[in-house]
């Protein structure tokens, strides 16, 4: 799949100059983008956001600002979106920031963190406690700008074969878990491996793994995970949200006129606001249908959340330590989230509470 | 303030046929429309989002489509927004539907109703459940077309000069609730009061009434309830979310470029999605004031939430059984919220359990 040689930028307009002069915006020229996305065609609901995005801006410009999207390994490997865009291969990717912890950690604020912000919450840190421009200077040195565009809501805590009780239960449990919420797991002693989607089913059939989280009801179903492992366990705390961006190359940005660059920062925030009430509309019927098929619904046990939680709070303290540029952000962070913790412990969790237990299907 | 019959339609395009023919389209003829919004200056979050809306569909159409917004009382009353649009005298408004359950119950469904469901919940049910295309097949007999274009999040409970235990305990209390919560209130004996925001505080001050709610906790600072009433009950299970729309006269609606309808779509979810983010952020800072200011927050006890519950449900049950339109959407809005509820108690409503106990400020 690596074409990106022979695949070079579809800007139709000359050379690289900002075009921020009325008398050229108001020209309203063609342009035609590529994107490329993180996700398969499989996970609709999230590749579907990329669609929906490049819709939205097709529509606000008159059909004149074209992108093509391109799902994860048509143009390049899921995990080489920003170096796509990075590099210019495309002009801009819908990815998951968090996809990128390796380049550094800090990459981990802008999709979720274990015991991170929720999706209301973060969209507050994003568009009103600066988290946009803060993240927005940590990419600079990507060469990408970012925008928000799309989250799942709180995800699942995954499948397992047995049920778990205690911190014990984790000491050389095999889970399909990656990135941050699997180096939590390390710390508690569980293994985690980092599988991909298709992979994950027949690894659990043959017992090659004990356990797998994935996303939620909707996606989770798709997979097939509850033919094999009954015991469904919530919260996800690894991924209290998990929020996307769209990323552009931030020289090809400042080619944009300036109403086509509005365009982008509207359609993100659609995508945004859409992709999850989408999830949320199709997560209530797919727990319905897993409830008829007998699985098991279990909170993960207070032992549980409080021992993880104190693993991920060495993480974060760890990494504080030896990075600054995540240490700037956390500290500020921290504080935000208890805030917002406080705030949301009121009306709305009393509202969700009592809904409950009161209305059932 | 009654200016209505010397004001007119602002709209520069002559006619009002239908302008569907791409070379009209491309043309981005220079329009200057009003929106009267039915929020004063002083609910700047709410009031701003109609700002933000105007400010978002100037910024997409490269400054070509001007929209003025009048604050509530500027160009008609507050209430009078709708009945405005519908007449033509201005061509759209920033409201809230629920304002209007006075011309039909059904009104509730846009905007809040006690017990109805929460932000995210209903953004669910108007994107990805057909909100949007039934509530606008009610509309039309008012003669607008409307999209959401904010919320407030779950609102909370109101402010009692004493603490409200049992169902006793509001027979005569007399208390600051407009519309249909205040309906609810009546059933359980209580004596709702209708008072603009700005006579509440006198009324409590000098015993007029026993209790108020006003939004949340930093619309509700501002009016300063906490210097009277220190019991900060929650939730405010009348309104669990409470989404405003953009309305918008349907035959001027009709002569829009294509283009400009689709970037007044845009600005509308844009607005919707940034008002409850706004409003997440200043009611996390808020709340550690008001604590600071010796407020005790209460839980409504679990009678008065089950009592006010069986309340609200006789009320809908009622309205129901003379109210073919109200009916129609109120079967399946029912199974919708009871299927949500029980998707929102696992993954959301733990973490914000746990972090409620665990991440204190």
């Amino acid at each position: 799949m690596k074409r990106r040689d022979v695949l070079k930028s579809g800007l139709v307009l000359a050379g690289t100059t900002a075009l921020a002069a009325p008398a050229i915006a108001q020209s309203a020229p063609t342009i035609r983008w590529r994107l490329t996305s993180s996700f398969p065609k499989s996970l609709e609901t999230i590749y579907g956001g990329g669609e929906f995005f490049a819709d939205r801006v097709s529509k606000l410009t008159d059909g004149k600002f074209n992108i093509r999207v391109f799902a994860a390994g048509d143009l390049m490997p899921a995990f080489s979106a920003l170096d796509g865009v990075q590099q210019g291969t495309v002009e801009m990717c819908h990815t998951a920031s968090y996809y990128y912890v390796g380049k550094d950690f800090t990459m981990g604020f802008g999709t979720a963190l274990p015991f991170g912000l929720t999706t209301r919450q973060q969209n507050a840190w994003m568009y009103h406690a600066g988290g946009i421009d803060t993240m927005n200077a940590f990419f600079k040195d990507y060469g990408v700008i970012a925008y928000p565009a799309g989250n799942t809501g709180a995800q699942m805590g995954g499948w397992f074969r047995n049920p778990v009780n205690t911190m014990a239960d984790f000491k050389g449990l095999k889970m399909r878990i990656p990135g941050l919420g699997g180096q939590v797991m390390a710390r508690i002693g569980a293994v985690p491996q980092a599988l991909p989607g298709g992979d994950i089913y027949p690894a659990l059939e043959r017992g090659a793994i004990d356990a797998t989280e994935w996303v939620g009801p909707y996606d989770d179903e798709k997979l097939g995970f509850y033919k094999i492992a009954k015991n469904y366990y919530y919260p996800g705390w690894w991924e209290p949200c998990s929020m996307y961006h769209v990323m552009i190359n931030i020289q090809k940005w400042e080619t944009l006129p300036k109403q086509y660059q509005e365009a982008v920062i509207s359609a993100c925030r659609e995508t945004n606001l859409d992709m999850v009430a989408e999830y949320d509309a199709k997560n209530r019927l797919a727990l319905v249908r897993l409830k008829a098929a007998g699985v098991q619904l279990h909170k993960f046990s207070d032992e549980i959340m409080e021992g993880s939680y104190k693993a991920a709070t060495e993480m974060y303290e760890a990494e504080a330590a030896k990075n600054a540029k995540f240490k700037a952000i956390y500290e500020g962070w921290k504080t935000f989230r208890a805030e917002e913790a406080q705030w949301f412990a009121l009306s709305e969790s009393a509202i969700d509470q009592f809904y409950s237990a009161k209305l059932k299907t």
